[in-house]
């Protein structure tokens, strides 16, 4: 058993989303401008991912000096204990610059090789979804409410969710299809937020591919200490990025799991 | 010119959206019984609907008891003066029994076979898009703003928005995606908060088709208000429903027309 106290690292982690919150909200649904990360294609950055990096970075400066952080904006950062903070300043860029309000800034602390503390701040709603080992918490209008997910175990009752059914590639649509044609419901365009929900009790069931490690980290604490759980498509460690399936319960994932595996990228 | 004052319209749908908040609220992210309106598919509608819609009608017995009333939920009610009520008391029920925070409430005043008086609420935000002929504004967080579109006019620099793309039938799923390939950008699942999004400025194109009367007649005129236009897909009155597309600016909409027309109903 771990003598891991999280303690200190969710007060951190406050003190980051807090700055991050700060940082953003005066861009959100500003005139902004607009930059391209890629030559070929749409992925857009903006003064407002990079001020939430450095918000979070100046926190750690302060307060976690010795711990490391990869952000996705400026990238790696080596700490000296074995620690690292795990950061997209703004996941969902995309809706972002739409003015819709279902971007996220995720947080992740990574210890032992895996995410412990993991943090999905909405700022324009004003809502954190925290977990930890252990637990998850919604904090919202000053008040906290415990998060569980809904516990749904067969896919014929559960609420499916992806960000964009186009960006799978030709097996994973077709075993993305199979999924959402079994499943009772599915929603569209909600990035990390969709994980949030999935904690939260709406959403049962998320699947993605081709996430970065700055995607996954922050949502698994969430989700597992909410009651979920989260693997790529053969059922294993997602917290490198990937494909990722999330799951309001073990015997949801072992429904979809067949269903995903002819393709699966291992 | 009209001598139509929008004012003491205005008040009555402030009052109807708060009523609306009120009765809903509670229900948001508690468990839900959900019924399916539908024998075949699925089309959910829950106790938050029907309260929100009796509370509304409440609000008209009160305040406007000689107006006509149209809802989703508990159809026609005929009025002595020739206007009418139309009002959606949960738009994107899907969205309000999966968490997410993107349902509506439609609230639409018609006189003279037109909607001139529309709100858009969204009550677990607390924004609420309101339009009137002239004008436009967004109300959050105790602070008004005027809406108005980015006016882009060209579709290569538009982000598009539609709900979900598997909701097109042949000829309109092409006609779709001959826009959205040229769009710069497309975000999924927003029902109508992707028509307050435009009148916001940051979405600048929105495609749907199958609306209801009671979909579309809340949003055209808070679009209009804020500079954009709202046509069916052959460039003629939306107001009854069916396939709409609603644009950021008269040029936009020109550009879109053509690839819209194949697959236009009339």
């Amino acid at each position: 058993m771990s003598a891991y106290d999280p303690a200190g690292d969710i007060r951190t982690a406050h003190l980051m989303a807090d700055a991050a919150r700060a940082a953003i909200l005066p861009h959100f649904r500003a005139p902004l401008d607009v930059e391209n990360k890629l030559d070929a294609g749409f992925d857009p950055v903006t003064v407002a991912d990079r001020a939430s990096e450095e918000a979070m970075r100046a926190v750690l400066a302060r307060h976690a000096p010795d711990d490391g952080i990869l952000g996705e904006e400026f990238g790696e950062t080596a700490g000296t204990n074995g620690r690292r903070w795990v950061l997209d300043p703004i996941d969902g860029t995309r809706a972002f610059i739409s003015g819709l309000p279902t971007w996220t800034v995720l947080i992740a602390l990574e210890r032992e090789g895996r995410p412990a503390v993991g943090v999905i701040d909405q700022p324009h709603i004003g809502e954190r979804f925290l977990g930890w080992p252990g637990g998850a918490v919604l904090s919202h209008g000053g008040e906290d409410r415990p998060l569980r997910t809904r516990g749904t175990r067969s896919l014929d009752t559960a609420i499916l969710s992806t960000t964009d059914a186009n960006l799978f590639a030709d097996a994973e649509a077709e075993a993305f299809e199979q999924v959402r044609r079994k499943a009772r419901l599915c929603r569209f365009g909600y990035d990390a937020y969709a994980y949030a929900m999935l904690a939260g009790g709406g959403v049962d069931l998320v699947i993605e591919s081709g996430l970065q490690v700055y995607d996954v980290q922050a949502f698994i604490p969430v989700i597992e200490g909410a009651g979920g759980v989260v693997t790529d498509w053969s059922g294993g460690d997602a917290s490198g990025g990937g494909q990722v399936v999330a799951a309001a319960s073990r015997e949801l994932l072992d429904a979809v799991l067949p269903l995903l595996a002819p393709a699966a990228a291992r």
